[in-house]
């Protein structure tokens, strides 16, 4: 068995596994030579023996005697001494941060002997009764599992006769009594009397920790943080300081620097004559941290320096819990602190600045997921606001718009025009097509893992939830919250980043971060976050290996993701341009009964198409543009086979001509699919409706030719939607090839060179070292275009070997992967029972947000090894959602894609988190 | 290089990839010392460098060179010789037989002055001009490219010239002419003359054998047939014998035994005074083979001699091809035949009861696809049938029924309650109602893989497909074929087997197979098929590892499978106890509103269930039955959602009340999945509505108890349905085992023991080694309920390693599993697109019907490796409708499953292939 107690002195912060955060940095400190109150941690390793076997280890209580006798010793008094007692803390503390789990009990050591040497020793008889109270209320609590209730009770109880309601009026008497009522509790409901043997006090309170790991608050929250359920957890047994001894004494919080705006310079509040827990229970008001300095010169400055100490020694903010107790500082806690999103990028830069990290190391401290806060849009902080209540901020961004309780009045209002928050109790799958036609959503209840966040999050849709200060009343049709009443038509603002609600439109303000990357605000035009953003930014772009691309099928989109650093187009979507006024073009081809027909529909398509591709490829002059062939099911081009069958029945009832609607409704019912996303799609159609696909390729190879003409440099990639076998490829591969030849037969100049093979290779290599000049060896008519596929079938990614052989890219169709790696429709389930998945924690996060790492994750895998194992140069990319999530990036960088390609929104985003997969 | 060219006496049977299937024989006969007319074989290694690089070898010519010298010297007499010319023959032979390539030139070495000296030789001009005119028209048509009808037409021309419709009427100048017309075409098609050096003839014909490999026809069909790409074809050279040199020589073929019947003795047809292709021309009859004894003695007991030589070299049935040439007899060709169903299994009995093999190797030599045959209703020999047609025998059995035309026609007939047979020039997805509604389909267009052959065999209905002598006239509602006529109403009757379609009802008889495996015919009641099938049967039984288990919802089928040897159920269903006098219940479930509702419809459905357990756990009393939790969505029990909008729309128009058809739609809609497979069922379901699994568990647990009680020994297993994940599994697992506990708490006699895990591993020991008692230490009360899921989604393939943590036993839901990990749903694209991927060759044969061992093979055997790693002793079975197909149970032996579960008819078949599966 290894040690399993550590003194302070013996353990340092890189031991957050065995001595838990709280332990390791209590160690970090003493070591430092700050000031700690002496004390020991029992390792983690000692509650992991105690969750095997239900007991403790047996060399235990050895090590703990061991330990107490050397802090006894440091101090010169022991637990439970008659005269003056040793007091410790025991508090709960694991290499994560767990809320689920029991945190502290204070005062281990008084019984009803010592708290008499405690009221001697200290002077004072109210905080010696006071510290017992507290001790047996705690332990009470955490340690026997007793209601809190029954203490409060007796408290309020005690208050009333006495004909106070303040705490502080009661005196060493009223506590004393109290703590009579307690000890009474405590046998009531536990059967025994409450430990008088300090020893037993702390073995029971440790036991009491260990087991806390396994509450089923514990396990929800570890299920869903994923955090392995063998860890087990630390307790660390410090000595005790009070800062509640007087004027002289007092407890406070500080940070080295400004967690909100990231602005050098400590700050922190302070609290005389009190404990922590005071301080949380927010009975007395705190004075600013620079208040210290007046109160009590010497500990402030004393605070000062040890301050300096660790931002000097962390090289991060610190935030740092303290206590003086008669005018001698203390420290009780240190970390690296919390802090906002722009807070993280200009603390980042100081320190650079500073020079107390590289850049590297800056880069690490900032996360995607904070410059994506700093993307969305804000309330202008200087409007005037009527806040009327702050909730849970479960989808980010700003809405204001008129209220409406029901789905049937959201979708109304939107048809109107209208901006429209959509204001329930909770959301159910009925009420999705509300949450589409709202700005935002507003819930009275549930939390981040709801219907309304996950969907609202799943939308990029503005929500706040939990906000369970209203009470919605839908019948009433009326909101009431803290005696104001709201209801429909009435204008209210939600900020899905703070959960604020407020009564009235308030102006939004774009975000600075968003005309930094729009190029309309300059990076040195003295805005301080914009130039931390830029030179984090920069740094990423140096460093990372991951081509960014965005996924867009406009000119417009493609040109905005430019602006935003897109490095090409990973996935223009077709399908996209088969809608609007040419939707009538895809019913004649669809209805087509002969050859002639259906070539006449996709005649009428191809100059269409081709226009689109003119402005696409232009506006991504230079830069790969994959393009991927028709792919989903090709009714649905048509309207509801449900709606339709209404009318027909509806016309013949009415002895109408029902015409048109019956021939459509044939048609419908003919390629109904019970599960359309498992049908006649992708390659499939491809191979299956003559000339579609080629007319497609037509499309592009003479948008490709015509701008090369005209002096550009286009630069179209091909890619077939939904392969599974390699036949499917290479038959769609061949047509592909076929049609490039024909429009390059008639395109090309004499003595021009036309490949369609290994171009992907040559292409991609500028791209992965940061976008410069793509093609090394670029003639003046030679290019080519290279031909790839999705990988977006879980037998493709088995079969990637196969598969390679005719590809010159794969890029990785995560959205669909995951729907058929794990057998369901996003459209099906995110709404109905993705919430509750979320809650029960069988999903950390939806796989649809950021990849399953194990399931589809270990399929992209085998994808990539299988691929690369045919063909060494496979260019890979991916082009699913997860391309803009954070952690997917890191994974699809650890894995070795080339690329990934995104909503043109999230390309910064993308960026940056490629740059920090470089330093994992 | 290695050595290219090998005389026929330095190969041997089992050089066939080198030396091709025929070369091989070839040599194998030489050095048996059979009369085999010299020669040589160019081996596939050449031909594979003239693939790769479009080039025969350097090397070949000389080594060529060689052994025509060889040849020649044996042989007295050189190719192209004037006065006495060596003749020989060019055939392709692959190791595989490929009907795509390019087959036979005859009589190399003929050229215009040579065929002098054939004439002269034989004695015979007409014999000379006539072998010429073969040569030309042979290398014309395959070595030249040229159309057939160019010589067909000149043949044609001349007889029309002569006044004949017999080409034996053409005299020697008659064909002297042709020749010389045969020339002219070749110089006009070509632009160069016939080669006239036999060298130069020898060279080219190599080099188009070469060549036809890689042919269009010869592609698509290694593309189906899944045949390396890269084998490449031998090329072998005989010496020309001729059996068209008067009536003294002739040419045959035949087989060592009935390959009809199976019966000893040997079997075949002889036609004097003609080469192979006259017999296959089919312008003469032929005699049987018997005659021969009559027409030249001495040749018929040389024959009599060599087959049994034959015979007794490749202990099995052989069949040859033989000519005569003026009294000497010749073997131009030998391989082990082929035969019938029946045959196969009587001649391996017999060859055993002969000594000449052992049992192990009679096993190997009948497949479960013969047993599936045999085991078809037939139509009755003995009735008298008035024979229409024969076209290509689809998906097998014996159906009768009324015309009728369309789908509609059929599904009303249906309704009708009449047989009917579904008569279409081809079908296609709208036919899909009217295909399920008939006895058998027919069509006049289509082959194998058309939409009818794929659609039928899927549904396990016989079809006959390709009778293009039929004249479908849909419009017309009527058939002509060969003179007769019929239509609506008329009965027919079609054999899926032998492709036959008879005019009236021909009565069906019982498979006397069936009746043995009923236990109605006694293997020793004088049926000689039964009794050869049950000597294999029973050492397939004794050396198979795999158990057969049987998916079964009712008891009668579990009965009826038990009789067929099931040694336990793989998968009960039990969605299927939730329809018909049910389905109320259910609605009241779905459309309950509150726990109470729910817990109503819940406790309406608890009895039913019971009762149905009860009646299945007796049925398969002592053995294991593994009972499926609920899996399809809701919505499938309730009205379609098209209907409903109609009913509801039509009564608003009326002014009618709709009432409870209004709550329903809603109830539909709500429900309402874009793609129900990957929606809201399974174990989503089990945990999304609270008390149904509950439910389900109890239902099992009591039917087990009060069995128990009543002395029976039931077994259930419970499975958990589209588990993805292994908290989703932990949930469930938690739920099951709580219910199962309060039953045995309920129903235990004191002192007995109830477990839950671990009992998989016990209970199905005994089931692998053949079906003795299961559980070897059963106790009086003791038992145990083993818990385990169904891998049928990619994800759960992957992580198996994590599922085997929570699971007794994975069923491998190979049906899924092939839905999600392809992609497609089989409800949707089997109709609509796999009779085109199976033309095109992207699929071999349905990835529903086999499976897919690269692609969904790889997740089993992904899942297998995982799951074992963490459970060494984890129970794997399979249940999709793969168990019961012969290819795939041998990939299931592979792969070390403990069992295969399939329908009670094909329980037979999966025993035989599991036998035959441990000799691979």
């Amino acid at each position: 068995m290894p040690k399993l107690v550590y003194d302070f002195a013996e353990g340092n912060k890189d031991l957050k596994e065995l001595l838990g955060g709280k332990g390791a940095n209590l160690a970090e400190m003493t070591n430092l030579g700050l000031p700690v109150p002496p004390g020991f941690t029992i390792s983690a390793e000692a509650c992991k023996v105690y969750l095997a076997t239900g007991s403790v280890p047996a060399e235990l209580a050895d090590e703990i005697d061991h330990h107490v006798d050397a802090l006894q010793q440091k101090m010169g008094k022991k637990l439970g001494q008659a005269d003056d007692p040793l007091l410790v803390s025991v508090r709960s503390g694991a290499a994560v941060s767990m809320p689920g789990m029991m945190e502290t009990v204070l005062n281990v050591g008084l019984n009803d002997d010592s708290v008499n040497g405690l009221a001697h020793q200290s002077g004072n008889a109210r905080f010696a009764w006071d510290a017992y109270r507290r001790l047996i209320q705690m332990f009470g609590k955490t340690v026997l599992g007793m209601e809190g209730d029954v203490f409060e009770d007796a408290i309020e109880a005690a208050k009333q006769a006495k004909g106070t309601r303040n705490d502080l009026d009661l005196d060493a008497d009223d506590l004393e009594a109290l703590v009579g009522t307690f000890k009474a509790a405590v046998r009531e409901h536990t059967g025994r009397d409450f430990p008088q043997d300090p020893r037993e006090q702390l073995d029971l309170a440790t036991e009491a920790v260990f087991g806390s790991w396994n509450s089923e608050r514990a396990i929800l929250y570890r299920r869903q943080e994923r955090i392995a359920a063998d860890l087990g957890t630390a307790v660390s047994v410090c000595s005790m300081v009070f800062g509640n001894l007087g004027m002289d004494s007092g407890t406070g919080v500080a940070f080295t620097r400004d967690p909100s705006s990231g602005q050098p310079g400590v700050y922190g509040d302070y609290l005389q004559n009190a404990q922590g827990e005071d301080v949380v229970a927010g009975i007395r008001n705190t004075v600013p941290l620079a208040d210290l300095e007046q109160i009590d010169r010497t500990s402030y400055d004393a605070l000062m320096e040890i301050m300096a100490t660790l931002e000097g020694h962390y090289k991060d903010l610190c935030d740092i819990e303290f206590t003086v107790e008669r005018g001698k500082l203390w420290m009780l806690q240190t970390r690296v602190g919390k802090r906002t999103a722009a807070a993280a990028f200009r603390i980042a830069t100081s320190l650079v600045d500073e020079g107390m990290i590289d850049t590297d190391e800056a880069l690490r401290r900032v996360k995607g997921a904070q410059l994506a806060q700093l993307m969305f849009p804000r309330f202008d902080s200087d409007a005037s606001k009527e806040l009327i209540t702050k909730a849970i901020g479960a989808s980010p961004g700003a809405a204001s718009g008129k209220v409406v309780f029901t789905s049937a009045a959201a979708v109304e209002a939107a048809d109107r025009g209208e901006k429209v928050i959509l204001v329930r109790r909770e959301t159910n799958p009925d009420d999705l097509h509300g949450m589409i036609a709202a700005q935002g959503i507003l819930t009275s209840r549930g939390g981040k893992t709801s219907h309304a966040a996950v969907v609202a999050r799943g939308m990029g849709k503005t929500c706040v939830c939990g906000a369970d200060d209203l009470d919605v009343n839908v019948a009433a049709e009326k909101v009431t919250v803290n005696g104001t009443t709201f209801g429909p038509g009435e204008v209210i603002s939600i900020d899905g980043t703070t959960g604020e609600v407020f009564l009235g439109e308030v102006p939004v303000v774009p975000s600075p971060v968003v005309q930094y990357f729009e190029g309309s605000l300059a990076p040195d035009a003295g805005d301080e976050l914009v130039a931390a953003v830029h030179r984090l930014m920069t740094h990423a772009d140096e460093i990372r290996r991951l081509g960014v691309r965005t996924n867009a099928d406009t000119a417009d989109d493609a040109a905005r993701a430019r602006r935003f650093g897109a490095q090409g187009i990973g996935l223009c979507r077709t399908e996209h341009m088969f809608l609007g006024e040419r939707r009538e073009s895809v019913e004649r081809l669809i209805l087509s009964e002969n050859a002639a027909e259906r070539e006449a529909a996709l005649a009428e398509l191809e100059p269409l198409q081709r226009g689109d591709f003119l402005e696409l490829l232009e506006a991504m002059d230079g830069l790969p543009v994959t393009i991927r062939l028709i792919d989903p099911p090709l009714h649905e081009f048509l309207p509801s086979m449900e709606d339709l069958a209404v009318k027909v029945a509806l016309a013949k009832e009415r002895g109408e001509e029902p015409g048109h609607e019956v021939k459509l409704l044939a048609a419908v019912q003919r390629l109904h699919e019970q599960n359309p996303m498992l049908g006649l799609r992708g390659v499939r159609l491809g191979l299956m409706i003559p000339g579609l696909f080629a007319m497609q390729v037509r499309a592009i190879a003479s948008a490709a030719a015509e701008l090369r003409k005209a002096g550009k440099d286009p630069r179209p990639e091909i890619m077939i939607p939904l392969v599974g076998a390699i036949q499917e490829l290479q038959l769609a591969r061949d047509e592909v090839e076929r049609v490039l030849a024909e429009v390059a037969a008639n395109a090309t100049p004499a003595g021009a060179t036309v490949t369609t093979e290994g171009g992907a290779g040559a292409d991609e290599g500028g791209v992965g070292a940061g976008g410069g000049d793509a093609i090394a060896d670029r003639g003046g008519v030679e290019w080519s275009t290279p031909i790839g596929t999705m990988i977006e079938l879980p037998r493709a990614a088995v079969i990637a070997d196969q598969i390679a052989e005719a590809a010159d890219f794969f890029s990785f169709g995560t959205n669909d992967l995951t729907q058929t790696t794990w057998g369901f429709s996003r459209d099906d389930v995110e709404g109905s029972f993705f919430s509750r998945y979320l809650e029960k924690g069988i999903f950390a996060v939806s796989p649809f947000e950021s990849i399953d790492r194990e399931g589809v994750g270990s399929l992209v895998r085998t994808g990539v090894e299988r691929g690369r194992a045919t063909r060494p140069d496979l260019k890979l990319g991916i082009c699913g959602e997860h391309g803009g999530d954070p952690d997917s990036i890191h994974f699809f960088h650890e894995v070795g894609l080339d690329y990934v390609s995104c909503s043109p929104f999230r390309i910064p985003v993308a960026r940056l988190e490629a740059g920090r997969a470089t330093l994992d």
